[in-house]
């Protein structure tokens, strides 16, 4: 059985590594365009605010290793370009010119996905930035360690903008932050995003929403940021506007594309080629709340898929429940974290979604250090359903979080919620835990 | 409606709160045997901690703003001694000798639980302690700061045992720890356990587990613990090894008791008779895991059977889900945490249980700060459900519990609650949590 692997990252390599370790007779091969491949992309911005700690600290597993160690004909600087479904194989080029073709009995699509760069004048220019590979990580501590860096502006405000916002702060330097809608973290209740906006501010970074950029220019040594409104300067630029999937060589192969442009999957990870799996950021899912298909490219998701397609491919029937788009980040000194749908999310899902918004303390009545936690869930009218939370604070979020995640997989009610018996010692939260007060308040409305 | 309520602390009160709240016609008498209400008794060991702090930091609302904001009668300083389930009255002795008696439509027995003292010879001598009421916190820290005390000698190792020797090495003092039972927190893993014990060592706590207690001493100004094999010197001796639930007002009158003697109540709260409920530490809960009657006293239940068993007397029909044992404490840099049951009780419930434990970090590979975190798991091999899981760690562990405990209340497997979408972020945790981890091992062996 020949296991053929488009994309070495999270969702390809564990699906590399579950395949040889559970199919030991089985060939399997990764094509893997860059020379990086198994580290942790999500550590990048905690990396890059130490300027004494070398990039490839956040490789986990060495190439050689999946090679020698593992047995996987694992092929860095191998850019697939073409599926044949047909034919059953794959080309492209290595390097810059050499072509090369793979055939398949099975094919995994786990590409990734690709940060978005507007089709504005400048975004081309030396210094301008975006984080997502591993070289990209590099690219940017190479270019603050020989350059006299002093100001960055960061296009965007979603969670890699802010934690790399604080990872420059951490550097030194002095960050503007400029995206054209008027929101902060606009699937936040809007108090709660204004925490999180006075939080930014208060670490000396100036932030301009609302504002439209129309090019990015080279002002002598530096950079401006150019808008009908503002112009900011600095020595870098940060594009972090989102990402898109990696799915043109599936839609060129005529596999069937799903929600902004992932690749269609069902719940064992199968495309619309019952030869071809896709999983990791490039491919959707099933949302367990609406049940809709949704893409929510993740870590943990990827690498489940790709453990998921693995098993699936050598004849298994694991089937995923699908996700809750549960997701924490940090933002300078608080966690900011959510799970499930909003109330926008959940109207546009079909239900009738009823919120409330409640703040209590990280510790206990009178225990010293307790610092403030809101916490916003949203309930269906019509189910007594639990459809979403989302929480901000300094402490106790990030793990807090995980519980009405759990409670969504399980189709609980806000009741039933409500009676769950969450543990209570001072250092840790009030009696009530802030999770428990919000499910009570909401109860009362669903 | 006459609503008489036997005991002010946590469950009484809340009881008395709600029925107030919900129902402003009703005559709400609580009777309350000390001078306090409505206390953070958790808190205590973290306020003997500081002696600058006044133990009186701890309540949380004062009897006169139940009397005279809420209108509750709240008589402190009446001990209810008899109940008179026919002729539905209570009585009892206000002060040392004035004799009392109130008739009710419907009783909430809310007596709570009282510290064992084991019946061998010293310990009424002064300087012996308990901590379970207000004044028990007081008069420890009044006799801190009177006397000349360098070491205390605590008797159990518990959790309140083991927060109060944390408590007491903050002010500086020697602190040994003795019982009987070789094994410390003999619900956790072996290994588990070790670390704890670790822990308190590292600590300057010395530790005499596996010692029997024959008697104490008075010895010059000070006490001895004295056993066959090892006397332990101090000034002050606290003894911690349990409480019982204080039931013998509700025996006495006739009520069903449950297991040990705690008394018996239904979903909705009610006793063995119609007329009376029981909340709070005295009385027993139904094991969301087992199904079986169990007595775990925690502030959270308290709380919300005080809730429950209001709205049931005024007619409602809340019934309780049950309790997952679920509980966190902290002892120096560690927390412990459990939900569910361990091998051991999931063996006794009728389970065929297998554990696991793996060990794990809290924080992502190569991202700074990182500790261990231990993480036992329990499931059961005939219907592969989720049965119970234990924690130990330095951070991550407190609410982490939390995610297990909500899917044993919605009986989840192990296999599902593997899937379970949990929030990944570099400073929080690696890309599959410890739970998942541990969930994907025991998947294996259920």
């Amino acid at each position: 059985m020949k296991f053929l692997i488009i994309g070495g990252d999270a969702a390809g390599m564990s699906a590399a590594s579950r395949a040889r370790r559970n199919q030991p007779q089985a060939e399997v091969t990764v094509l893997e365009k860059t020379a990086d491949v198994s580290y942790s992309a999500c550590g990048m911005p905690y990396n890059i605010a130490d300027p004494a700690r070398p990039i490839d600290d956040l490789v986990v597993r060495q190439a050689s290793v999946f090679r020698e160690k593992q047995g996987i004909r694992l092929l860095t600087g191998h850019e697939a370009r073409h599926i044949d479904p047909a034919g059953k194989t794959v080309s492209g080029l290595r390097g810059p010119d050499q072509p090369f073709r793979f055939s398949y009995d099975k094919l995994l699509i786990a590409t990734g996905a690709s940060p978005l760069l507007p089709d504005k004048p400048g975004f081309d220019l030396p210094g301008v930035m975006v984080l997502k590979s591993l070289a990209d990580g590099g690219k940017i501590k190479a270019f603050l360690a020989s350059r006299p860096v002093k100001r960055v502006v960061v296009i965007g405000m979603g969670y890699i903008a802010l934690e790399m916002a604080e990872a420059l702060c951490a550097r030194g330097l002095q960050v503007d932050m400029i995206k054209p809608r008027p929101e902060i973290l606009p699937w936040l209740p809007g108090e709660m995003a204004q925490d999180v906006r006075a939080e930014i501010a208060r670490h000396g970074v100036n932030l301009y929403p609302g504002n439209e950029i129309e090019r990015i220019e080279a002002v002598g040594s530096g950079l401006a940021v150019c808008g009908p409104d503002v112009t900011l300067n600095g020595e870098m630029v940060l594009v972090a506007i989102g990402i898109r999937p990696n799915s043109r060589i599936a839609a060129e192969a005529g596999l069937a594309l799903s929600v902004q442009e992932s690749i269609g999957v069902d719940k064992m990870l199968k495309t619309s080629d019952e030869h071809v799996f896709a999983a990791g950021d490039c491919a959707d899912a099933v949302h367990v709340v609406s049940g809709r298909r949704v893409w929510i490219p993740l870590a943990l998701r990827a690498n489940r898929a790709g453990w998921a397609a693995a098993d699936n491919v050598f004849g298994d029937q694991q089937t995923l429940q699908g996700v809750a788009g549960t997701a924490v980040f940090k933002v300078f000194d608080l966690a900011v974290a959510r799970t499930g749908l909003n109330a926008a999310e959940a109207r546009q899902a079909g239900f009738d979604p009823v919120d409330i918004m409640i703040e209590s303390r990280s510790r206990a009545h009178a225990h010293p250090g307790s610092s403030s936690i809101k916490v916003s869930m949203v309930g269906d009218r019509k189910s007594g359903r639990l459809l979403g939370a989302q929480m901000v604070g300094r402490e106790g979020v990030a793990h807090r979080i995980n519980a009405p995640a759990v409670a969504l997989h399980a189709q609980m009610t806000v009741s039933q919620f409500a009676q769950s018996d969450l543990a209570y010692a001072p250092p840790f939260g009030p009696t009530w835990d802030p999770l428990l007060i919000a499910a009570h308040q909401l109860v009362k409305k669903v």
